[in-house]
């Protein structure tokens, strides 16, 4: 199943036949106290540094969320994918908390956006879904409700179907779905990464959807955090996931590693690419 | 299925419900020019600081292969075995392409050792089996025969399928049995990586036996091959490969992080114990 998101000028395609596509997850200022200190100033400057920053790391979608106290997202994330439209030339994924930002943002946007996010909460479901019909825009769908994010893949499973009805119901296509199966920290559970990667199995067997994962929860309170991350993006995209969120600069060569391994980059072709950037922009 | 193996003092259990275990590869002369010359002397201090070097970074079990031109495999593999006894205490896992040096060598061992290897080759059948029988060893089963190594999945495991049920005739326990998928060069074939996880899963999913990898070759002819094998590893354990034969301490920490991430690490108590010995070891 092909995903299609373009903007004015590229068109990106997310498939399990394609090589995994990154998106780049740094705009966004959780956590980040000089980036939500601009925000708050509406300041977008470092909004656009970053914007570059990640294209040159290789990213191919960029997340915008500009979600944090005080600052009005309604008005403010339209400026904030105005501003990222100017500096760069890749597809966005429009990140919101609030239907009417992500309505905002996805007016000014120029292309076939991805909608981050929607889940199994009946608000969610009324209040986004609608947005990616008339829009027609792609649509992360995250497996959780109500209750929070299921402790088992079952339950994970029951939600993306939900969502996946719901949607079908309303007339979006089912390739324009990408599921994002959650991952929490394996410190707190054990069995954290064990119960999102048969999520991701079964949802890539049952469904056959595009999956996306904010790979980088999953190391949280650990040591070389780094090394689990690449470790579980190997194995999250050996099992579905084609178009995680990630820190590009961080994991773009364990990804493209992963590519190389999973038969999707002829003659290592893009892996040596990378290398030989990364070499020439170290010397 | 457990395949339990054992030196004097220690017992260890493989078993896709235990941590990964991580048989050392670093004795055994091939691409080795200052090894090479000194089996060729006679010599084997190189051998003794090898297996506790190994031992230090973390390897469960030690691979021990003295085969170089000009070495008189069935004299001198036993006197290598007997010296990596004296130093290290850890099961050994018997590596020769000759069976009289695989005999000589489990002659004078102490404990249950793994046998490397046997492949679907006639010869290799007739002569290596009844080592394994008679001495009660666990025995490295090559999804290689006479025609080489197969090109696809499907013909590996008839390989397999083959060496398992010759295997069983003569009574050796299925559990004694470690199969080796495989690995090329994925440079020279951008199949080979997806051919080998496929072969992984399937001897998984229809033997249930342990299984081994030599997990260096894929990334033979790449740029920094590290950050393949990482992923590589990943994949692979994930899909079934319970013992790898690794540089071990190029790869723990990844291997660790996959525990980590499969659930096979409470608490990730071994990753979070190994950083600290490395950040000790550095400082």
């Amino acid at each position: 199943m092909e995903t299609r998101v373009s903007c004015q000028d590229k068109e990106v395609v997310i498939s399990s036949s394609h090589p995994t596509v990154l998106i780049g997850e740094r705009i966004n200022p959780t956590g980040k106290a000089k980036l939500t200190a601009a925000l708050q100033a509406g300041d977008l400057q470092i909004v656009r540094e970053m914007a570059v920053t990640q294209m040159a790391d290789g990213a191919d979608i960029l997340d915008v969320n500009v979600g944090a106290l005080g600052v009005d997202e309604v008005s403010f994330l339209p400026k904030a994918v105005s501003a990222v439209m100017e500096e760069v030339k890749v597809p966005l994924c429009i990140d919101s908390d609030n239907p009417k930002a992500l309505e905002a943002g996805l007016k000014v946007y120029k292309g076939k956006a991805i909608i981050n996010s929607v889940n199994g909460q009946e608000y969610r479901l009324q209040s986004v879904l609608p947005l990616a019909k008339d829009f027609g825009a792609a649509l992360v769908c995250l497996a959780m409700d109500d209750e929070g994010i299921p402790a088992t893949a079952d339950r994970r499973l029951a939600v993306v179907a939900k969502i996946v009805e719901r949607a079908t119901a309303m007339g979006i296509p089912q390739e324009d779905l990408i599921v994002d199966c959650l991952a929490l920290a394996v410190s707190a559970d054990s069995k954290a990464g064990v119960v999102t990667l048969e999520a991701i199995r079964r949802v890539r067997d049952e469904f056959g959807v595009n999956q996306t994962l904010g790979a980088s929860n999953i190391s949280f309170g650990l040591p070389e955090r780094d090394v689990i991350n690449w470790a579980f993006l190997a194995m999250a995209i050996s099992t579905g996931v084609t178009c995680p969120v990630v820190h590009v600069s961080k994991v773009r060569a364990a990804v493209l590693a992963t590519d190389v391994l999973l038969g999707k980059d002829d003659y290592s072709m893009r892996y040596i690419r990378a290398y030989r950037q990364r070499q020439a922009s170290t010397k």
